[in-house]
C-alpha cells in the first residue's frame, strides 16, 4: 500500500465534464482513497469520510441533488468527500485539501473529474445526505464526478500577479 | 510560464518543521504561486491573495501570531493564504485547495512545509492581519512555512477503510 502516487504535471489538473463509459477499477479507486487521506489535517485530527459510488442507478439520481451536476450521468465514479465538524473546526480545509490530492492522483491515473460544491448548500447538503444516507453528524462537503476523460485540456495556471503580495499586503 | 510541475509522489509530502538556513529562490517562490493558482476554484472564481514573507524580521514576528509557529524561527518563506468571502462564499475550500498545491509543489521542488491554522481562529486572524498588513475584506486562512528540510520524513498514507463508504454510507 506505499506504492508512489506520480503526478506528472500540477498544472494538467483541469475540470474535466465529460467521460467515456469505461470503468473505474477497483484498484484506481484505491488509489484515489489513499492520496486522499496522504491530505494533511490540523493536529492530524483526519475528520473526514468518503462515500463512493459507481451503481449507476445512484449516480444518475445524484444528478438531481445539484444544477450543475449532469455530467454524472456520464462520469462512472463519484466520490461524496464527507467532514465530521465535531471533529475539528477545521474539517472545512482538512477535506478541501483530501480533495485536491483526488483530483490531482486522478490527473496522475490518466482520469478526470470535476469539484462540485455541496457545503454550504443547504438545499444540497439535505439532497446528498438522502440519497446517501449520510448521518446528521456528517457533513457532505462534495461530489466529486470522476471517469476517463472525453474532453482534453491544455495544462494551465491562472497565475495572477495581482494576487500576490511581496513582503506584506 | 508553462513549464510542468511535478509531483514524483503524492505520498511524499509530510508536515516538515525543521529547516536548513538555506533560502528559497525567487524562481521557487514563482513555482509555488503558478502551483496554487492552477487549483480550482468554484465558479473559477478565484477568490485567493498571496502574501510571501522572506525577511527573517517578519518571519521571526509571525512566530507570535500562533502557539505553534516556533518553526517560522527556521523557514526561510512564510507563504500566507488569504480569502474573500465576499467573493465566494466557497472561499476557504478554493484556498484549502490552492493550499495544498503549494504544499505537493514543494514537496516536487525537494523543499519541504507545514500548514500552520490561521482561520477560524478570531485571535489568529486579527495577529496575523495585522502584521501583514491584511485588509477587513480579506481573512487569512493559514500560514504555511516553508524551506530546505533538515528532517527526513517517510512516504505515507494514513489510508483507513473504516472511512470508506462503498455505494452508500
Amino acid at each position: 500500500m506505499t506504492h508512489p502516487i506520480p503526478v506528472p504535471n500540477i498544472l494538467a489538473r483541469r475540470s474535466i465534464r465529460k467521460f467515456t463509459d469505461q470503468p473505474v477499477t477497483p484498484e484506481q479507486i484505491d488509489t484515489l482513497l489513499r492520496a486522499a487521506m496522504a491530505a494533511p489535517s490540523a493536529r492530524n485530527d483526519k475528520p473526514w469520510h468518503f462515500v463512493y459510488v459507481t451503481e449507476r442507478a445512484m449516480l444518475d439520481r445524484l444528478v438531481a441533488v445539484h444544477q450543475n451536476a449532469k455530467m454524472l450521468h456520464q462520469a462512472t465514479l463519484c466520490i461524496c468527500v464527507c467532514g465530521e465538524p465535531g471533529a475539528s473546526e477545521y474539517w472545512e480545509q482538512d477535506c478541501s485539501a483530501a480533495t485536491e490530492n483526488i483530483l490531482l492522483a486522478a490527473t496522475g491515473l490518466g482520469l478526470g473529474g470535476v469539484w462540485l460544491g455541496v457545503h454550504p448548500k443547504p438545499d444540497r447538503e439535505a439532497n446528498v445526505r438522502e440519497a446517501l444516507g449520510i448521518p446528521e453528524s456528517i457533513t457532505p462537503l462534495n461530489l466529486i464526478a470522476i471517469g476517463h476523460p472525453a474532453e482534453a485540456k491544455e495544462a494551465r495556471t491562472q497565475y495572477d500577479a495581482g494576487r500576490v503580495h511581496a513582503g506584506k499586503w
